[in-house]
């Protein structure tokens, strides 16, 4: 037997069974026994020195790799129930590698009742590591379409916590020095900053409790989840429903950890809110009936939600400063 | 608008419609309309420099990637509705290249009536490409795991042609000298056996038809894609099952550009055809009952599909030759 079928048989033995999984990991396709109704897929990518930094422990790679699929699926309101894993790895890994993130992966996938159905293993220069996700809605689904002048903008979590985190990570390999006026080293950071960060960036948590509450409470008119940036997600959400988003800067929410951070290092946290991407946190847009729901958000959300901003007519998306309005719609990743 | 909405953009005004994609490429997920019933899904990928030669034109990989995926999805006798994809690549290979690489994609699933729902894009070092496709049994799933002995083994098309085909393309490339006793270069080859053998490597042909028949008339007891070689392959199906599983040197087909390729280049045929991988041909078990049906072939299986040997009680996968048995199922890729 060769080391991809001891994988598969490893895997077998270490996954839990489903009596809707007909045929598991292991066979040429993976067969699920499913009741009517929409399907929500999504497909999303973990690249070594893009999405994260090279030697990292495949266990936290699996874990990050599920959570940042199912942050698609909260983004429309949908409940993930099985899904697929591909793993790119070069023979320097070494063959505990893929076992040991795939189990991790099937873990995380679990605690929101999800279920590994299969996937697929290949040799490459470098990690890579691919998700294909599928679910259920849990009501109307969220579109970026469907947002209208007079909603207001809410947004979970903290943004640029994950960016922020990311350069604790490089700063902690060696690969990135100290910059701008600040005097900072990754030990200048408080060790509770410094946790909160790395965890923004390492391990995101999927927003699916409150995707549902939107979706099927009917609470906002269009949803996107943030992985590029707030501009550029915002610009995305505000092109697709054909309006103009404005950010408040007053409201923009900055945890205590970034201003830390920044102030440490010199940067601008505004700047790492609006451009860090990674923040795998939900932007959504309320109707003024629906705006008292968020005042006191229920504990099952598991985050903190904060209005943000407005919905106007117009195009694009803009930060209002006391001096003006910025355009945002370019600060963050493109993956070209 | 960045590049990647421009490219998101390109695609959708491209893609044809379905009716039952409520929301496609261009939203945090797809959300199809669904009929209940089981789902058969599938992962593969693509990796540059372990599936396909650096340099290659996105058309023939997209187009590629699909008929791969597809391949898993015939051998256990489904038929695709839907796929996603994800595309890995470096800057150096151009904004036209994601673009046509999926409408490429999207144009081969739909010659089988599968269409692109979403997908991701990814900056990275070397391309990979990776598909999610799922679709639906077109009757009792075929699985790898039920060869009895007493049935025989058959087998679709030419094996061992794409291992000369990716050869071929290698030298065509300058990355592999004539070898072997042979003085081969790719110019001694007839135009008409390098055109059969690159097809066979870069224009594999999903046997849907095929698979559809096994499935839905209950021809087959087993059934297994050829992706790494027909030897670890055999020995795949052989494990699954629990059974030994003959092949027969004199009943193993070997396609004549094969031969005129391993005469020319000094290599054995028979070892191309065990060990070459790339196939996608399907392999599969059929009981004494049922092997009248394949004397006579319809055209519409669209490939020649050919008695190679046996199903025995016992254990492996053997190569049966006058001076005796040969283990064979370590004979292929394995991707550690």
């Amino acid at each position: 037997m060769g080391a991809e079928d001891r994988f598969v048989e490893l895997l077998r033995a270490s996954l839990r069974s489903d009596e809707s999984l007909l045929l598991g990991p292991g066979d040429d396709a993976a067969v699920i026994d499913r009741a009517a109704g929409p399907l929500v897929a999504s497909t999303d990518t973990l690249v070594e020195g893009v999405d994260f930094l090279p030697g990292e422990d495949p266990k936290r790679l699996g874990r990050r790799a599920v959570s940042v699929g199912l942050s698609d699926l909260a983004a429309v309101g949908a409940w993930p129930e099985f899904f697929l894993l591909t793993i790119g790895f070069p023979e320097t890994a070494g063959e505990d590698f893929p076992l040991a993130l795939a189990l991790a992966a099937a873990e995380r996938a679990g605690e929101f009742g999800a279920v590994l159905a299969g996937g697929d293993l290949s040799r490459a220069a470098e990690v890579f590591l691919s998700t294909a996700i599928w679910g259920r809605p849990t009501g109307e689904v969220l579109k970026r379409s469907g947002a209208r002048p007079g909603d207001s903008v809410f947004l979970s979590g903290w943004p640029g916590d994950a960016a922020a985190g990311l350069a604790v990570a490089r700063a902690r390999a060696g690969a990135e020095p100290p910059r701008g006026d600040g005097a900072w080293t990754p030990e200048s950071l408080s060790p509770a900053d410094e946790t909160a960060l790395l965890a923004a960036y390492r391990d995101p948590e999927p927003r699916l409790p409150l995707g549902r509450a939107l979706a099927s409470e009917g609470l906002a008119t269009a949803a996107i989840d943030l992985s590029d940036g707030l501009g550029v997600d915002a610009g995305r959400l505000a092109r697709a429903s054909g309006v103009r988003l404005l950010i408040e800067v007053e409201s923009l929410p900055l945890s205590p950890a970034l201003l830390s951070f920044a102030r440490l290092a010199g940067r601008d946290p505004v700047e790492m809110a609006l451009a860090g991407g990674d923040d795998y946190e939900l932007l959504f847009t309320v109707p003024a009936s629906e705006s008292g729901r968020f005042a006191d958000p229920p504990a099952e959300w598991g985050v903190a939600v904060r209005r943000i901003g407005r919905v106007e007519a117009g195009a694009g998306a803009f930060l209002e400063e006391a001096r003006g309005l910025r355009p945002i719609d370019r600060l963050g990743y493109d993956h070209f």
